[in-house]
């Protein structure tokens, strides 16, 4: 933490860059560290493959990040955040041609340690390992800055239920309420703005959720021509593999969903089983609890592999 | 508070109750009372017109709740929990032949304050208040005590998201953490036991949803032949409502389920409309985001008649 801390200090001009698909604690933390910058009077550029989904997009300066990185811009620090793998910011981009020094913050177990300087914490979220630097580096949580990391913390732990939860969680949290995030505002921005497309998904995944025998593993299956009818989006499914974990007996809850470039598949389990080695397998990764992965080739196979993949795991 | 102290304090055996149709705070509320007073050596006896749900019964002496009082049993105090008139209990249980001290234990704005001590305070949870009054009281929180508060304050601010969820919640969620209470695993019991028939209920009403015009009201009405069908009972409505409020453009939320003995309707609001006042009018009660009534009637007339009072309110 330490060296973290020199590099920024020593540092004018940051690109802060987080992982395709951005969630709450990509975003929430890497406008965190922008604010926090910013008010230290560097010059910051945030960089995400994708937009920031529409949940998020009340958070301060989220109209700020971009998508794309001019060619030969240089920074005198890249910080990587909530990446496992440098990868996960986009294949294309080669952080070595932006910067000397990469700053790798994050709290994925598989965390493959890509940076010059890497600060991995197995806690809760991105989020709360920020709050802790940024509470080292006696910078003054504003009432923005909590905000963001109220949302990176609160999303990633899945409203304060998931596995990593701790009563330090718990400290932080009420620490960010203090400096003023407004805790059931930004709840019901995150979460009571869902579309009627998301709904109508919804009513059409559980319509045609499948299950072995037991119940011990469940699955949907989205084909791109269900979607493409609903309206729906990418953004529509968040939540939407959780709600099969939910049911008794389920342990493994799977997603399967078409897009354009392949097949996106998330697990999620409930107590026993790791589904982070059955997405590692899958040349995926994540958690013990939550991964996913994403795979080539026509649905109806994909959905037969991974399924393989899972049986074989929890046998 | 003191005033509760001394009459729990000098009394020797006392009978503590709750709400029909309990939920969290209900039942994790009454166990935490019987387990503190049963750790000081007193007699209790808990009752509640409505089994414990399934999803609480892995609480600590959740089995011990009992739905009957036999005649002519009288105790030193009466502890009534939750409960904004004391009607709530039950039409049928009649306090002054219980006992001659009622202390009424609530967080509900429009308590009618039945007891003969009222500690009344509007905050997250009736759990809430009795970590505070347990904590001056000096009783050792045992991660017992812990888990069945965290249960009652967990549930009853939707995992830590309503309007009254404060630092100060969160402070004491932190501490019963701290005392051993299970966070993930409290979360996993509750809510990731859902039956299959809470997902066919789930399907069929997002399948069924009405909602005005401009989408500021949204409902969706249950009859009991089709609750029938789909082997659901009235615990696998559990978030039915809030699902419906967070549609975007969703203000107000109603649920209709026909029940043998008349309609229950639930109302949520989200950010303006105060749909305590709604419930009151139509001879229910509960809080400005949250509340409840109950009307006979045939389905469709009860509908219209709770809807045409919702605009009323709205306008």
């Amino acid at each position: 933490m330490q060296e973290v801390i020199k590099a920024i200090r020593s540092a004018k001009s940051a690109i802060i860059l987080t992982h395709i698909d951005p969630d709450g604690d990509a975003i929430g933390s890497m406008l965190a560290v922008h604010l926090a910058l910013k008010k230290a009077g560097k010059k910051t550029f945030m960089y995400c493959r994708d937009p920031v989904p529409e949940m998020y997009r009340f958070l301060p300066d989220a109209d700020k990040v971009k998508n794309e990185i001019k060619p030969g811009r240089t920074f005198d620090v890249a910080i990587v955040l909530d990446c496992a793998y440098s990868s996960r910011v986009n294949r294309t981009v080669d952080l070595k041609s932006l910067t000397g020094k990469v700053i790798n913050i994050d709290h994925h177990p598989d965390n493959s340690k890509f940076g010059s300087i890497n600060l991995v914490e197995k806690i809760s979220s991105v989020a709360e390992i920020l709050f802790k630097l940024l509470k080292k580096m006696n910078v003054n949580i504003t009432k923005n800055i909590a905000a963001c990391l109220y949302t990176g913390i609160m999303t990633d732990t899945g409203n304060f239920r998931y596995d990593y939860t701790t009563a330090d969680t718990l400290a932080v949290a009420e620490s960010l309420a203090r400096s003023g995030a407004e805790i059931s505002k930004i709840a019901m921005q995150i979460y009571e703005t869902k579309t009627m497309s998301s709904i109508k998904v919804l009513g059409a995944a559980m319509y045609r959720l499948e299950s072995s025998e037991s119940g011990y593993v469940a699955w949907t299956v989205l084909p791109k021509q269900l979607m493409d009818s609903l309206g729906a989006k990418s953004e529509d499914l968040t939540g939407l593999v959780d709600y099969i974990r939910s049911i008794k007996g389920v342990e493994v809850a799977v997603l399967f969903r078409e897009e354009c470039d392949g097949i996106k598949v998330n697990f999620r389990s409930k107590f026993n089983v790791n589904v982070s080695q059955i997405a590692k397998n899958l040349g995926g990764g994540g958690h013990i609890r939550a991964s996913g992965a994403e795979l080539k080739g026509p649905l109806e196979s994909v959905k037969e592999k991974v399924l393989a993949e899972v049986f074989k795991v929890i046998k």
